[in-house]
């Protein structure tokens, strides 16, 4: 089993989900504590009082300005954690603290580090601009998943399912059919997996999306920088059509599908997903169909991989798998998990 | 604990529950896959997809012809086991195989092989006839009993129950209160239990059924062939009755009630059922009574089965049971299953 | 984690829980069957038949006249646990006893010994007089609550939390601001947690109880006698009242909250409670008053501490609370359990 690796930075949510009001999610089995302070600030903090444990997300405790009251016993803390108030005494311990975890608010996405803070590195998040570029329209949603966060890795690795789980949706016969190119790059930390379909049935979600009609041109070129995020950069054109030598490329249509991987605990995941397009960007119908459409083909993986989950689960110590070409880019992005996580074994553990 | 025996026959499903369709049933913690044939073959093989492991029993995997596509990436097999296609690549890896299992098809059960595949002997299966006899009228069902195989076993070898938990039904005062003789064929491997009443009420199933009225004289004879065989060769006739020196035994009702006692997993079990008669053989009637009176009587040993396996599992280490004369033919049973189970452990586990 | 003490007295029922009926609780992880004779005795065995360990308590096990018929396989047991009857035999034999518990009915209350029988001393039993005497009149219930019950002491030790988790209810201002002192009896086994507010507001649980209107003198007086028996003297008196020289106390309203703390397994709870009052003694207007008021503030406690129950079972090893004045109490008792449960080792387990 891959473990969940640390000292890493994980999505935690859109930026939209966080508002003046309190919100927890479990990041890496972490409970953390979100909100928006009045000055717009994201700030996360452990979702248990220092005191008696009790998480600071559960009715009735309850936002004050921008003060958190514990519901159990009223402990306070200020958006950096620090406790200010506690009942019966003045007196404030010095370790009365709850522990703040290093965030970035960006590309509509909220990132915390879990981990050694001293480790957190902004500038190593990678970067998903077009979720939130005026030349993309997005689409966005999140799925609980209760399965590990690895099976969702293998799984969006290896898009030859599509055909068979998707049929209907996004599947159409070429994609199982067309072998696959992968290359890893080592010291950026990216696996990169392509799949280029010169001739290929449209699929109802490009279909009715762009408009298009007859057969395309379909490409899929996958990069994913382990741990977390996921980018497709889909591009559907007519058969035939390629980019210009100046890498404009008026005849396609350009969709970035970036999945963001967060595991929950163990065994569940949070499965974010966007779909951001480059063309018909005001228009609502199309959104509303993407948005609908990439949704049910995300429950279709849910469905499957919870599936898998418990197979996984009750099956005997040693099972071994069979693999095959379609699988270099998911086997590639295990011996990254399985690298990322030596290296954190190597130094104390931090919990 | 009595751990699940392998290298042993177990009865999987009845021979009707098995069509030209993909049919699942987890068979001593091992997930199978059944499908008939066109030409009427029943296959087993292992419920899981060599690749990834998805069950090929679960949607969208389907059958087409004779041959089950994986419904996550296509990996497709034909009854043999055998992968006949990949995605992505012409070349079929030599080890790409279902692992298939001896079946054999016989007196309207699939009994399946579980353990090493070279010590399936065909000819040690137990035979019930009766089940599919013309001679006889037979109703049946399967109750899904969420605990271990061995409490059955315990209850199935002592009757004596029939006059408390089952009291209205198949019990009545004499059950309980007449003395059993027990033997133990250690050759042929069967478990003997014989409870004869020669004055002893009638109780609704069989006055229902026969239509005696007044005092009946009442035959229990079982023979458990472990692990999984349970018959019981049930005699009714009027007080005084006995069967001709020849063995005709015209005066009488024969009743043979079967049981298969099949593990799903450590702590559930299959209890499949069957009652054959051989009287009012055409009498639909007869046959409607029969099959809901003796699965209330099933359902009424699962929720006590139940009740008892939630017990077991919370009891302290090393708690002891009394046992008594009534319990002979069960100890017999647990010790030869014992027997069994120490057999297979000198061999190596094969998993 | 604080274990469960064994040898010691618990609450297994009120009183008037017990009737000439099957009645099964489970104490400490020890399944107990009561019920009352016909001449008025309560009886408690262990609800398990010695045969197959079928519970007794369990249909169609029944009671006839004042013995106990298993509905398994008929085994018959009399009020002190010995067996009476077998199937198929007439020798019952010897060893054939349900273990008894010592038990003592007093206060109301129906207390059951959980360990050695010889170390069961009922003079040690300690008293909540209140709750059976003609001078005050109680409504008391019981919720269960799936926590470890020393979840539950800690509750009840710092009453501070009645100002966030019972706002409304009983908790005001003052409460959490008022600071405790605390005893410790080590010789009588008890500590005492006093917190008296001599101008504070009155709660709705004591306005419209007593008819007291403006602000309040209030006394909490705790009295925890671990594991089992925890009682809160509550005096509530217009501002500036004191009980006269001679004990005499005319101006003010007495209640005795009583709350009985028993195991009933590692991780969950019964949580009796009881509210005995010295006024409006007979007046059910106040009666189902304070009966619904006290419930809805128990059950904001079992809301709160179910929580708790999961953040503790899923929290890494080691983790470290942080404790303050109001803590006194509550620390205090935690040792004095865990100096309960040392003991308790020294000597070899039963069970």
């Amino acid at each position: 089993m891959i473990g969940i690796p640390r000292d890493q930075w994980y999505v935690a949510a859109y930026s939209s989900e966080i508002g003046q009001e309190l919100f927890s999610r479990t990041i890496c089995s972490e409970p953390i504590l979100f909100w928006r302070t009045r000055s717009g600030q994201v700030t996360a903090v452990s979702d248990r009082c220092v005191h008696r444990r009790f998480p600071l997300s559960q009715s009735p405790s309850r936002l004050v300005d921008d003060q958190v009251v514990c519901g159990y016993h009223g402990f306070t803390y200020g958006p950096d954690g620090k406790c200010t108030a506690v009942p019966g005494q003045t007196r404030i311990p010095r370790t009365a603290r709850l522990q703040p975890y290093p965030l970035v608010e960006q590309d509509s996405l909220v990132w915390v580090f879990i981990g050694d803070p001293a480790k957190a590195d902004a500038a190593s998040i990678p970067r998903a601009p077009y979720l939130d570029s005026p030349g993309y329209t997005t689409v966005a949603g999140m799925e609980p998943l209760k399965a590990r966060f690895s099976l969702l890795v293998d799984n969006l690795l290896d898009l030859s399912h599509e055909t068979y789980l998707h049929g209907g949706y996004i599947g159409t016969p070429e994609v199982a059919a067309t072998p696959i190119t992968t290359e890893v790059d080592e010291d950026a930390g990216v696996v990169h997996v392509s799949r280029h379909m010169d001739d290929a049935e449209c699929p109802p979600f490009y279909a009715k999306s762009t408009g298009l009609q007859g057969r395309i041109s379909r490409w899929q070129d996958i990069e994913y920088t382990p741990p977390c995020l996921y980018k497709l950069h889909s591009r559907i054109a007519p058969v035939g059509s390629v980019p210009n030598p100046d890498g404009s490329d008026p005849d396609a249509f350009h969709v970035e599908v970036v999945y963001a991987i967060t595991p929950e605990t163990e065994h569940s995941t949070h499965d974010f997903w966007a779909v951001a397009r480059d063309f018909a960007l005001d228009d609502q119908e199309v959104s509303d169909f993407l948005a609908e459409n990439n949704r049910t083909v995300v429950l279709q993986d849910v469905t499957a991989l919870e599936i898998l989950e418990r197979v996984v689960a009750t099956e005997p110590e040693g099972y071994q798998e069979l693999s095959i070409n379609i699988d270099t880019g998911g086997l590639a992005a295990r011996r990254m998990l399985k690298r990322i996580g030596a290296q954190q074994q190597s130094v104390p553990a931090r919990s």
